[in-house]
């Protein structure tokens, strides 16, 4: 089986152009055939803002409604993933900007109400694996916008990147080894919030377990750790949670990061 | 040689949903391959102004400066052609959105600035026929972005939606039996601009040329048969320009619109 290497790249670094010119630079460079997922970022409530469009926030996440929705179509779909798109090209990586909706590759549903209504978010339910593998194989390097599709609906749906990087990674673990990385802006998993360098090296669901109970580990991680795991029970091969800046080096020594294992 | 019919949509159907959603219903139900190329709309200048970003025309042309680009990057690229791409997934047609960029499918160069500097605007240098042909012969339907991309400035330029469709079909002329379609908001090239039903029903390049000698057709229908007539030239079996609403009847009979032919 050839390899794969899953990227999710987080909402911070896409809110620094210099941070993302860098990574992208650096993710270009690497020989494996690749996937590229991408947080949506700052840009979304700013543009929100300045259109009237008021940002409700329920717990962190943020509530879709019909405006929102397509000021996240226009932002995620439009303007991040071409920037990103347009990058990759001009340096000889064949990117390829793709929604859930294009070409079918991830369906959702729209999620249920139950105590919130989170509005036109979804969940994913399937991903067409062997279109995106189809892409893969013809060199291309699919880009896909934290957007999901509905077909129920007719409609773009809101969706977590951490989700997205996870179901896509499961879904091409039965046609390729794949490694899924999560980049984001801490040196991993921490021990300690307050000292960045305190990573913890390994994570199986036991100790996993053990930092939750104790509240090491809490609020945003768990979904984040969540969604890694199920990954790795789906047959992802390898993931990783790293800086950034340090992919290259997590892929090429092991030695950086927080890896996940089931044992 | 297959065959494959592209078919250019005018903004001003992109601004109207109800006559965009017949519209992706008739198209959808033709039984050709396909491609679709859509034009902008007027909710780009909307957007543009409720972001206080001004929009300068000079003879009847969009200048693109850096705000307006990330604008139309948004709107063209994100929410109009994503909008295209989901209804026209739930009604079964395998859409894929694209923009120049994505897969590197139409390279231009920005305009070199002479009497009037456009801004980030694009002239098409370079259709991938190969990339758009495999899309197509993969069962999907490229639905296309008035968006275009200079791999030497890395940045994505607006670029006028006719040029690309006869761009896009010219290239794929050696590969297709093609035929083009202007789809617009009226019935063909009128002889008398006050009269609706006045379509002149033919075009040759000697008929055009008497036609703009005598001032009958002129302004923005220049532009437009230009295009249609290079598309000829450059290989593509049928040109017809028609109101979105007779498309089905054009392709079908033939007694609508008006057609192109070189002799």
């Amino acid at each position: 089986m050839s390899s794969l290497l899953v990227v999710k790249i987080g909402g911070n670094v896409i809110d620094n152009p210099h941070a993302l010119s860098q990574f992208l630079q650096r993710f270009a460079s690497l020989p494996q055939q690749k996937i590229l997922i991408h947080g949506g970022g700052k840009i979304a409530t700013q543009v929100a803002a300045k259109l009237g469009v008021e940002t409700q926030m329920v717990e962190g996440r943020r509530i879709t409604d019909q405006a929102m929705l397509d000021v996240v179509t226009m932002v995620y779909g439009g303007l991040v993933n071409k920037n990103i798109v347009a990058q990759l090209q001009s340096i000889g990586a064949n990117a390829l900007g793709l929604t859930g909706a294009d070409a079918g590759v991830i369906r959702a549903r729209k999620r249920a109400v139950k105590e919130i209504d989170y509005g036109f978010v979804g969940d994913v339910e399937q991903v067409n694996a062997e279109v995106l593998a189809g892409f893969v194989q013809s060199d291309l390097l699919p880009v896909i916008a934290p957007l999901t599709f509905d077909a129920s609906l007719a409609s773009m749906l809101n969706t977590n990147a951490d989700t997205m990087a996870s179901a896509v990674a499961a879904a091409l673990a039965s046609r390729f080894e794949v490694n899924l990385v999560y980049c984001f802006e801490k040196k991993g998993v921490l021990s300690n919030p307050d000292d960045d360098d305190a990573v913890i090296p390994t994570l199986t669901p036991t100790s996993y377990a053990n930092y939750k109970a104790t509240g090491v580990i809490n609020k945003g991680m768990i979904p984040k750790l969540d969604n890694a795991f199920a990954a790795l029970q789906n047959g992802v091969s390898q993931v990783t949670i790293c800086h950034a800046d340090e992919l290259t080096t997590a892929l090429q020594t092991g030695n950086t990061g927080t890896k996940l294992t089931l044992v």
